[in-house]
């Protein structure tokens, strides 16, 4: 059971907060990769191999695989069998409906695949994630405050008592006894926010995209959105699945992400 | 092109509003359909094929489908590309992510599965629904008030201004010039709220769960929901697709489905 020591003991035994997101567009991965008649195992495969001793969770983006259609969750399957059993195993694929709906989401995802963890919305309530949040061994990750410019529309409304909506959903979900099963999205592109986030969840771990491509700054993430037991995951895709060519693709890839580990390593 | 015209003819030619869910629970399907390779595909055609004549569009719960792996893909595949030409197709998918992550499930939903409509959690803002909304001759059905309980937890919940947060997101998305791709969910447990929604989004298309095995009342959802073109699609999944045993499955779908649309008959 990947539980919160787990975790805990990942980030300080690796000194590392990081999270490779594995986003396999086949408009992108390298040429050697599209010879294999299954391209995008193939693809997340190698970088988690070489990420290994660096990362401490893996996020893969399901959409990439789900668009490939039947092929793509062929290969979606074999690939969350295979990753390092030493990492987190996160399904990014931001799921949530009526209670028998998810239900039949949470099976699939938590007993036929055996992911460590999935990305859910919370729009729909708390009776809409129950079924994930059944798991009690497993992690659901509740989108709060997102990395993208529209978080502006919704998230960052206030509410009737002042809270903005993202905190509403702290709040709503992030209980002190949740901490265990239960973190939540809240993007870098927000890095001062940090501060109010921590005053609602002090405990909980946070998935934090946005570093990279998107533009949030690793250091102020750090320092802002950290607690005493690590509390962050920061995850990176394209700046390390998709690295600029200098010695060939593996080594590219281990370089881009020990970069980001050894800027990590000073905070342990 | 299954446009506003289209939907509204299809509605006034057959005198229904029924939108009939397919959701195909391996646990609940009659034994016959299980000793089919493909249950779930075999099950669903049978119900489309029993109630062409009185449903104007249908929805397909792709989590029964995911929950299947590979070969519930390929089922659903086979599905949407023979379900009925004189219907509108919605996938029940629930998807919404990041700009380039949304974009890959909207070309695998609208262009691969080439499905007329999909479902869309709202929580993330625009941008993040902007790539599904790109397809201006395909649906974005965008959950605003949704039928179960925890609809009480967020949607319900007051802003600043006033609005509850469905409200706000029928006006985010509900612009006037939308009402042609724009469709939103909107439960019919909470008929006194069609007034309200029906004030910020008078000419809009709504798609309407919670009839049936949910509890929701039929007319009053009609008299308080539909509008000068009937704007309604009115889904009923649980007790079409799973009819009490009377003459045998088929009649029985036929005979239940009748039933809804004769009720819908009297407000044409």
């Amino acid at each position: 059971m990947k539980d919160f020591s787990f975790l805990t003991d990942q980030l300080y035994g690796k000194k590392s907060f990081l999270c490779v997101g594995l986003d396999p567009d086949v408009e992108k991965i390298p040429k050697i990769f599209l010879n294999d008649p299954q391209p995008l195992f193939s693809f997340c495969k190698t970088i988690a191999e070489v990420t290994e001793s660096l990362a401490i969770a893996y996020k893969i983006n399901v959409a990439f695989f789900e668009s490939q259609g039947p092929n793509g969750w062929i290969q979606l399957e074999k690939l969350v069998s295979c990753l390092p059993k030493n990492c987190l195993i996160i399904l990014d694929a931001k799921r949530a409906d009526i209670g028998n709906t998810s239900a039949q989401y949470a099976r699939y995802f938590f007993e036929t695949l055996n992911a460590d963890a999935i990305t859910l919305h919370p729009y729909m309530g708390l009776d809409s994630l129950q079924p994930f949040l059944n798991y009690e061994e497993k992690w659901s990750i509740i989108l709060a405050l997102t990395s993208n410019s529209g978080s502006q529309d919704l998230e960052l409304q206030s509410m009737a008592d002042g809270k903005y909506l993202y905190q509403k959903v702290l709040g709503l979900y992030g209980t002190p006894d949740s901490r265990n099963q239960v973190m939540f999205v809240c993007g870098a592109t927000h890095p001062d926010l940090f501060l109010e986030i921590r005053k609602i969840c002090p405990s909980h771990f946070l998935l934090v995209p946005g570093i990279g491509a998107q533009g949030g700054d690793l250091h102020e993430t750090i320092r802002k959105g950290r607690n005493d037991s690590g509390g962050l995951l920061i995850n990176v895709s394209r700046s390390i699945c998709y690295p600029e060519y200098q010695k060939g693709f593996e080594q590219d890839v281990y370089d881009s992400a020990l970069s980001f580990q050894q800027e990590m390593m000073e905070y342990f």
